[in-house]
């Protein structure tokens, strides 16, 4: 049995890693940190959990979090970087939901998260945790850094054209939208219900921390710099991320549905729907997968691609799930193996 | 022109007074005021006031509110009861949103509120805004406690019923759902969009704060101390209150649908419904009315009276305005006009 | 690997059936019915099950559904009561999760479904599938008719109260309120988004068919006639029941919260919430379980108990399979393990 | 007093053109048509507007139309075409709400909508009602084809640009999404709250019947033609219209902010947010409003415009109410000046 720590478990995110992993059959949790709920049951602040956990939250301790396989962070940034140093150092591998390890240039991370890195030297270490671009290295990694939610949302529907070179890399356009979720479980006046439900707005259109994300591992695949236009907006739900993205075709580009279907025929978690169906985020609620759908209106020059996620599973705690499994060896399906629930 | 101030701008029954008041065509907002917002405009809060207002927040002085011909206080409890005293002796009219001056009995304010009353003298003289019932007092009144959101209808559907002595007044249930801008716009966890969109649930059951009050109300009009046994719920969405009320007849009632016609026939804002008819949330939306159907399932002796109001206009605002013009003479529905938003 | 028989599949107790039965070891869906889609595929309809269901839809044929182990009927009312007796008939077991086989008695359930029943002669053998009282009867059965959902959350609710001979049978009373699912997958303007959202009603007051089922039910825990006032409602949301009961004591009632607890101590699905914790639907989202927590306002003599399910699981589609669980002789939990999906 | 007819009360236009007119002072509807409900109350089938109207719902019939001053189609498309030009020999204005008269090339209208067009010569004469483009034209009008409401947002949000030619006109592109009233009061299960709620697609990617209007009048703007890529998307909520635009700049643009606020200074109902403010739908709900905020991110060569209105409201009624406000010299915002519903 694989023995997990979670850091930080009152949020959206380690409350989700607390649901997978109990559909897990080789993994127990062991650990879960929490100062502000020290001493509290999991299974009291979030009773869905009942009869799943007996396990109480407590006082991070490197000691107690070093005796883990693995330790996921489920913390805002500026966490992890702090302490993953000595979970390596005592041979604890590390999955980070959180930003500190995703950008791999300790400068452009400093510009936009506003604080210098910690551990810059573990950035080169680092692997991005997005499997359907890096298995390989993840399976031999120490410390993943798990994507975010619009990053892999984004990244998967805009992989197959830049990797076969068929549009623009420089006029990339994501508007994408969220659930609220995707904000945290935090104490904002912004995203109570009476100020987001039955509205739509855009936000951080001046510039999101996910958009270096973005942009450098679109710019990895491409093998040259790509700029994308990122839009992301706020939708009145909880759950679910749906990613439309736009790119200009340098020319015919043949079949996209069969480049699609062919560039993810054996990824288990992404899911190119038939011609025609188009995603909506209700289908892929709870369940580890990415549905994409592609289209060329009106046979122009513009390609549009709908990708689509659950921001706390695929975008978030199942990825970082998926990622433990090849990291250990485990059947990458392991307790994400469930349908999405609908309606 | 009626030179209104408002205290405690920045809740959701403070933008909906600027809603109100910026069709009421002889009232004037002349100030607002806000610690946290002093200097801000209140439309750039609240983007749904542009073009109507240039006003801006302000910090609250007595000076410059005493100069209003009616200040409504949009405070939380125990702000109003410290500043009311001043206000009064300069003249100044008073329209209370919150609960301060709603209980006549300072121990049991005290009791519910957790601290002293520190204006009790007003008590008696404060009079309680419910026009259905008080509509001579608040003519004259310096001081109006506008009644809470579930009080107004769990009230307007039981009054009928008690006051003709139709049921037994030790045994009243209520089981009343809100929606969550009820909870005021403050940064609390429980209010995420994410924690209580989607679901539903009791909660005060133990003891809500209304209780007291709707005991009162409805002990004045039965003539003898009623009970109730209050609970409310929260559902995901912004505004609406539906109360389902419960009580035993004493013996074959007659009429109910007539007698309840008959009670509300001159009442401008409460609307008993055709027979058959049963209220929702929406139809009453934006608007200054409460709905009301009667039943008697199974012809047994049970009596289901159900009663819907916008908790932040009949239920808060538009009510503190109907106040507002019956205080000042002015015809009881200026500003109040609109139907509800439907879809 | 048990067959299973799907009559009905295109609703959303039907997908529902599908969600569950794909976390069944033990369990394989054959075939799955639809006139209106026969031979599409299910995962077009419901594209939540890609991956999952290689199956499509097929006009129901009796030859083929008595060749499975058990049959599901996903159906509205009168579609099986016409076909059970020929399922029985060639020694398949049933599982009825339509209110056909509910009542025992033919007139009653004439009257309220207004239309004579097919297979009367059926109704004395149906067994009425609420586990948590007819556990044993469930085993042995040929014939299960499922509660429905408003029916299941009341009496999980009630029953300890009426066991216990604590509360006047005569003057129960529920308050409950449904997610729209639970009126179906049926192209209806009533329950249109724009319709139902943001707003709340009641409906069904003057007679809900699901009054005499519970009546029926908890009379038969009681060993005497009950009478109950019951309002459903209808939520701005999918899923979810709540049922807020309340009885009037008949005198000191002792510890109920123990007595409640002591009533479920071995119950997997039903979970009462320790003392002061109140249930919230979405903490059941997607599970098989009822949450109940209790309460006496005011130690007065009106007890308040909150029953919460998902309508679609424990509800319906949860509740038909750990009935088939129990027919089969299966671990009761068998696909039905996973904690509910919060936020 | 204006007389006033509608044809085709029943849907959401209509209640929102009675709702909107209940507060026009120049304005009184006389007829209301709809063959289903013929003899049925408006205030039946919408209690929003009860004490509002005593008016009940009548078969259309072109003599009592004719007899009004003015009359709103607000049918689905092919109605109007059929009764226009009677009306309009008989002397009365229309409004034509529906997508009749909105291209002036019937091919391309049967085209996208799959007929001949039953009044072709009507095209040239009919004024397209977007105000803030045809406000002289619109004046003289006897035939008024309201614009769609995507065409409003989309077009109010990017005419600036293509007025001062500062984008490539051939690669527009639009990612809009839209509350569900959108779609219309009908029996669809597409629409239903268990489908649309809590969830989020786009719609009509290969090709939308707004695509055509809305490239014909930004063509006649540009001066020549435009390309659009155009993706609707939709939304889990009512009411409102976010359009989410993008174009690429010719060169360096100068101060679009500036640009908007001069283009639109005399708009009474467009409202160029203030530079960093970006709308949200729920600051519009109800009102007759087009909210605009301008960007350029990472000061590239891509503008972004974000464009918000209600779709009832400034999308159909309410612009259909501001073009017989023009038609008839009354002043603009008759009927239309109260503020958004918020929250």
């Amino acid at each position: 049995m694989i023995k997990v720590g979670i850091v930080g478990g009152t949020g959206y995110t380690g409350v989700e890693l607390l649901r997978l992993l109990a559909m897990h059959e080789q993994a127990e949790v062991v650990a879960i940190t929490s100062r502000a709920e020290d001493g509290r049951r999991v299974d009291e602040l979030f009773p869905n959990l009942r009869g799943h956990y007996q396990l109480a939250f407590s006082e991070p301790r490197v000691e107690e979090l070093a005796g883990c396989d693995v330790v996921f962070f489920a913390t805002p940034h500026n966490v992890a970087m702090n302490l993953v140093p000595q979970l390596l150092a005592a041979g604890t591998r590390v999955v980070d939901l959180s930003a500190d390890y995703r950008l791999r240039d300790a400068q452009l991370w400093s510009r936009w998260y506003g604080e210098p890195h910690a551990s810059p030297e573990l950035l080169a270490e680092a692997v991005y945790g997005l499997p359907e671009v890096n298995r390989a290295a993840i399976a031999g990694a120490r410390l993943v850094a798990c994507p975010g939610c619009y990053p892999t949302a984004v990244q998967l529907g805009l992989i197959p054209l830049l990797a076969a070179d068929l549009v623009d890399p420089a006029h990339l356009i994501a508007s994408a939208a969220s659930g609220v979720s995707g904000a945290g479980r935090q104490a904002k006046i912004d995203n109570l219900l009476s100020e987001v439900a039955d509205s739509f707005k855009a936000y951080g259109v001046a510039g999101h921390r996910h958009l270096p994300e973005i942009e450098q591992g679109l710019g990895d695949v491409a093998g040259k710099p790509v700029q994308l236009t990122f839009v992301p907006h706020l939708l009145p739900m909880i759950r679910g991320i749906h990613a439309t993205l736009f790119a200009r075709l340098r020319g015919e580009p043949g079949d996209l549905q069969a480049l699609y279907e062919r560039h993810y025929a054996d990824e288990p978690f992404v899911d190119v729907l038939p011609a025609g169906m188009l995603p909506q985020t209700r289908t892929v609620r709870g369940a580890n997968r990415c549905q994409i759908a592609i289209a060329v209106p009106q046979q122009r020059d513009t390609v549009v691609v709908m990708s689509t996620i659950d921001n706390l599973v695929k975008g978030a705690s199942g990825q970082a799930v998926q990622n433990m499994n090849i990291m250990l060896g485990l059947p990458e399906d392991s307790g994400l193996g469930q349908p999405g629930l609908l309606p």
